[in-house]
């Protein structure tokens, strides 16, 4: 069936910016692309404006579209997740035969990608669902690509998606992660680890101003320090940006003229959904979507903006110790490895639920480059896993345990002064207690068994035997009875 | 199509403890009630055991149990959530005629009770997911009802339900929540509180223990005292005598021989996946859920336990505050109302997505009896809603405020040893940046709405105009369009 017009080697459909950027960084390696929209004049555009960078084959229906491909034909669709995703497998399926690759490059949730695949699989075709990370920057220029699906698959469509990948020492940002919905579950932890990740960074510039009284510059100017350390990122990098930035209508900072209230577009959500079905404590992530919603509460902030809070004045601030900003970087970096830790925790136990055999390492080593996390941090991540595949936290691997047991006395000091001063750290703060959590000898859990046995006959289990045990509370607590 | 066996007033199919406890609080309020189990000697069993309480019918097949129920017809379904009710459902419904109400009183999800709901309207059944607390005792003595399904339902079924559930000053424990799913989900909440007030006690044990060096017996005794004030409450209640307790095999204190690996049943689970779903911050019920997962990881704790923490000997216990122990109960106190004010948002949230109108002071009325989370404290939540039904959150309302406010220096003075004694405290940490955020006059989720639109364009609104707006920082961040 493959005719004389079939010469891409790959097509996109779906050409809102996501979607054209992606085209044009293929187009620019070379490959010869075909390209569809639902709405014609967005194909039209493309080839006007980019077609001088390479070689695009634009077509006008999903019959041409299937016919310009080369086999296995490659179609990436970029449209919205959900419904709309459904929609362009239907329409595209009936037209592919077996061995096609569907790649769905979208932000879809795993579980729609497990029920994808598998319902191409019984027709032959392959789905690939996976994560594109960078933004619209990084799809033309190079994202962090975490493609899931068949490794039979990855075969031929590896080497394109390795090819306009990021590149970090010349390593490319793309790996099979693991079949079916594994790359987009991997996307989704990230998108978790960035929420977390964006909150601990909020939390210090508000605890830098708060408790030192720095201007947004000045805070901005701490932040390029840092960059130039272990916490250089992504992430940090354009928070100093940010906060340098001058509002040009009013000569204020930019962060005082923009409102207070984060927006989501649920991937977070979704990350501490899963995490809750899994029973992986990932509490950064839950503080950070909570605080999001918080912030988002204008209603409810308006009605307890006069509950009392402690004075943060001139003489409060005097308490402050002078190390304030480099105890804030201390605890930013110790913070920062508890939201890893938990989000590659998360990864190893979904992983372990669908069978997907995820290599840690590979993951910390594709986020290195391309995606909104990416730091050098994540260098360190990678050797962690790398020398250790099966290191059960990041927090006991060396160079990590020292970091964190060296930066304990100023984190433990900035929450302490956060608290005293009403400046609110709900990611520093359950950070710390995850860690606090995760090394004591005995947690009051115990207590919590014993209440349970108590008023719901739940049973518990004993340090020192075997079995379940139910104390008979209300008749005799002095009879235990094996249950 | 009644025939003369028609006698009983409801029944009960299901008669493991908590059916066979509420068919035997039913007798005992001289109703007459048929018995159904699927395995007969259980019914024959309770008969035998029980039969002199009250009027039974014992029926074995589900046709003869139909058979002896009084028309409008009320059965009472008490077996597992999920599957198991289901056919249950699909088992008795055929036999049923309109009019009839199917009341299931196990812990279903509240959206598998709305599209039970729906499917048995449509066969002009009435089906009332309810919920039950207070355990096993409280089936059998007088338990909190929270019936959801219709107005009309309630007319014929509430009278029975309020006369076998807990009273308070005469009044009863029972009231119509809301249409179809809204009493599991009230129920669902329950629990999510339950778990947050549980975390809090135990934290706070935690905390007289590792900071004072108290024994388990000592802070027994200052629980009594708690149950004497504002804590007075069923689980402070417990808590001492689970605290009070020796382990008859060993001799030490109970707490200490029991597995500090806390269990849960998945509504802890549910309530937090539901406030993501809300967008209503219930960080209180998350961290709580997500302490009982954290200490159930035994092999990541055994990994982790080594890793360094402060000194908490005697010398580091010098610098805890002489007031510590009265500390502590303020910072419960404070802790609670906030896991309170969380949770009651939940609700209000839940009523106003489905259309519910639930009146907040009626949920807060019938949980000051017989169920799990039973407090003095509530009737002051149901003044609160009363004095005002649409009260943004209870942190503002005149007593609670006061308390709260009071409360906050010993607050952060104990969360501020925590952190320095390494004592994980997510539970009062999480209440108290809860508290500080809610108060905030500005939050850096500025910064993250500056970090979102210089990394992913998406947007942001400002605080002196209306719109949503895009700073193109790539290219010239002095240009701002209107998005």
């Amino acid at each position: 069936m493959t005719s004389q017009t079939a010469r891409a080697s790959i097509g996109v459909t779906g050409l809102a910016v996501m979607g054209r950027n992606l085209a044009r960084n293929l187009a620019r390696h070379g490959h010869t692309v075909a390209l569809h929209n639902r709405t014609e004049q967005r194909t039209r555009d493309l080839v006007e404006q980019f077609g001088s960078e390479g070689d695009f084959v634009p077509t006008y229906s999903a019959e041409e579209f299937v016919r310009a491909l080369e086999r296995p034909r490659k179609l990436v669709i970029m449209v919205k997740a959900g419904a709309p995703t459904d929609a362009v497998i239907d329409e595209f399926a009936p037209l592919l035969e077996p061995g096609d690759i569907v790649i769905d490059a979208g932000n879809a949730h795993f579980a729609d990608t497990r029920r994808r695949e598998a319902a191409l699989r019984e027709r032959g075709l392959h789905f690939v669902g996976t994560g594109v990370s960078g933004g619209e920057e990084g799809a033309l220029h190079g994202p962090s690509i975490m493609p899931g699906g068949s490794a039979e698959s990855y075969e031929s469509l590896g080497p394109l998606l390795e090819d306009i990948s990021a590149k970090v020492d010349g390593a490319p940002c793309c790996t099979h992660v693991g079949p079916d919905g594994a790359g987009h579950f991997v996307k989704m932890v990230h998108n978790g680890i960035e929420y977390s990740d964006m909150q601990l960074i909020a939390e210090s510039f508000d605890l830098l101003r708060g408790a030192l009284g720095l201007e947004p510059a000045q805070i901005a100017e701490t932040f390029r320090t840092w960059n130039t350390g272990r916490l250089d990122s992504y992430l940090i990098e354009i928070t100093a940006e940010v906060l340098a930035h001058t509002d040009p209508h009013t000569g204020k900072p930019f962060v005082d003229i923009v409102a207070d209230e984060a927006e989501q577009k649920g991937t977070g959500r979704w990350t501490v959904q899963n995490g809750l079905e899994l029973g992986v404590p990932i509490t950064g992530i839950a503080e950070a979507t909570f605080a999001r919603s918080l912030s988002g509460h204008a209603g409810l902030r308006q009605a307890a903006r006069g509950l009392a809070g402690p004075d943060r004045g001139s003489a409060a601030r005097q308490g402050v110790p002078e190390s304030f900003a480099d105890d804030v970087e201390q605890a930013l970096y110790a913070s920062k490895v508890v939201a890893y830790a938990q989000g590659f925790h998360q990864i190893q136990a979904g992983s372990a639920e669908f069978g997907w055999n995820i290599d840690l390492a590979s993951v910390a080593a594709i986020w290195r480059g391309g995606c909104i996390i990416r730091a050098t941090f994540l260098d360190d991540i990678r050797a962690a896993y790398r020398a250790e595949p099966t290191l059960p936290t990041l927090l006991t691997s060396g160079g990590f345990r020292k970091a964190v047991e060296d930066a304990q006395d100023a984190w433990r000091s900035v929450v302490a002064t956060a608290v005293r001063l009403g400046i609110p750290t709900p990611g520093f703060s359950t950070a710390l207690a995850y860690y606090d959590g995760l090394r004591a000898d005995r947690l009051p859990a115990s207590l919590i068994q014993g209440q349970r046995d108590y008023f719901g006959a739940h049973t518990y289990r004993r340090v020192d035997r075997e079995g379940s045990f139910h104390t008979t509370w209300a008749t005799d607590p002095r009879v235990e009875h094996e249950a």
